[in-house]
């Protein structure tokens, strides 16, 4: 039995947990999909649930109380793991990784059926999301967290599901705040657009 | 063997059908949970993630080509089974049930680990998700669709995960432009505020 300690990981260790737990993640995002599409009869889907069943108890046998919350690795790395929008052991997590390109951050990144609102397109609360994530991550500062004040998400048109791209850059900075903005690709054609104010808190000014 | 048919169905067999599926999506919903939270170790985690891949495949062997979309009864109700947010047999979704209060449009659920932002607290972008779709039901005309044109999220105070409750109401309607608004509550404290244009499309007005 290999022991799993969750604070204060060295990357080493940090990697060997990553090959454990992203694998199971990586699965339950391919149930999802299969729960919402399936065909399958009332006997078969009887059968899943009590498996589905088995599984989550024996997985609970020894859990962590609560959420995953942001754990720090030994060098200071935030470990987002359990994050709705990035975290790579949250099976609702698309998950969303993203790159800084110069003064951008992007990620590309593909929703599938379980992301859908209107028929065939994307929930439009889930294009405010990934939004959402996407400005914050521009707005945060290297060593000192910024919070959502306000978003403004302007919907162009519908955001087909599959292949997608988001952007987000920093428009101004005025003392605690800063203005971002960004928006969602699909193909060439931009699908939502949005604007942030994020707010770095009291404590962390200088 | 019981067929599955998903177009046209009787009030009856929607019945038959959520019985079948709902609770296959309840399973998933506890096991996403249990991905993010066990600490089981690497050999459990493995084996776990082998037999969900062996239900997968099994609930894959007949299932619908792409998303589920959104289909109707024979008596014409919306059937959004697999949306993100109120979907039923979406296990992404909390899933969230709204009911109406005179004017308003009220839901009331819960937020566990599955989606966390901040530690302990919802995500940015899931409240923003929630406060969309709580203002797209509220400014659905009774027979007419209108759609997200604009969405603006103030956030108050971090929302914590667990018992929470949004509100949504019409502010005005303009034309073809419904202004709606809304809120988040943990207890009785307003986290985020939201307010939103929705549109009715060109084809649909009188």
């Amino acid at each position: 039995m290999v022991e799993i300690q969750l604070e204060n990981l060295t990357h080493a260790e940090l990697d060997r947990l990553r090959a454990v737990y992203e694998p199971l993640a990586r699965s339950v995002r391919q149930l999802i999909d299969a729960t919402i599409r399936t065909e399958m009869d009332a006997d078969a889907v009887t059968a899943a649930t009590a498996q589905i069943d088995a599984v989550t108890a024996r997985l609970r046998t020894r859990q962590i109380d609560g959420s995953f919350g942001v754990r720090y690795t030994t060098a200071g790395a935030p470990m987002a793991w359990g994050d709705a929008v990035c975290g790579v052991r949250n099976p609702i997590a698309p998950p969303l990784v993203t790159e800084r390109d110069g003064d951008r951050v992007f990620s590309e990144f593909e929703l599938g059926a379980a992301y859908e609102g209107p028929t065939g397109h994307v929930h439009g609360g889930v294009c405010a999301m990934v939004l959402d994530h996407l400005l914050g991550e521009v707005a945060a500062d290297s060593d000192k967290p910024r919070f959502t004040g306000t978003l403004t998400v302007r919907y162009r048109r519908p955001t087909p599901l599959g292949a997608l791209r988001a952007e987000a850059w920093i428009d101004r900075i005025d003392g605690p705040k800063a203005f971002a903005a960004g928006h969602i690709l699909a193909g060439q054609q931009v699908t939502a657009e949005a604007e942030g104010v994020f707010i770095l808190p009291k404590w962390a000014r200088g």
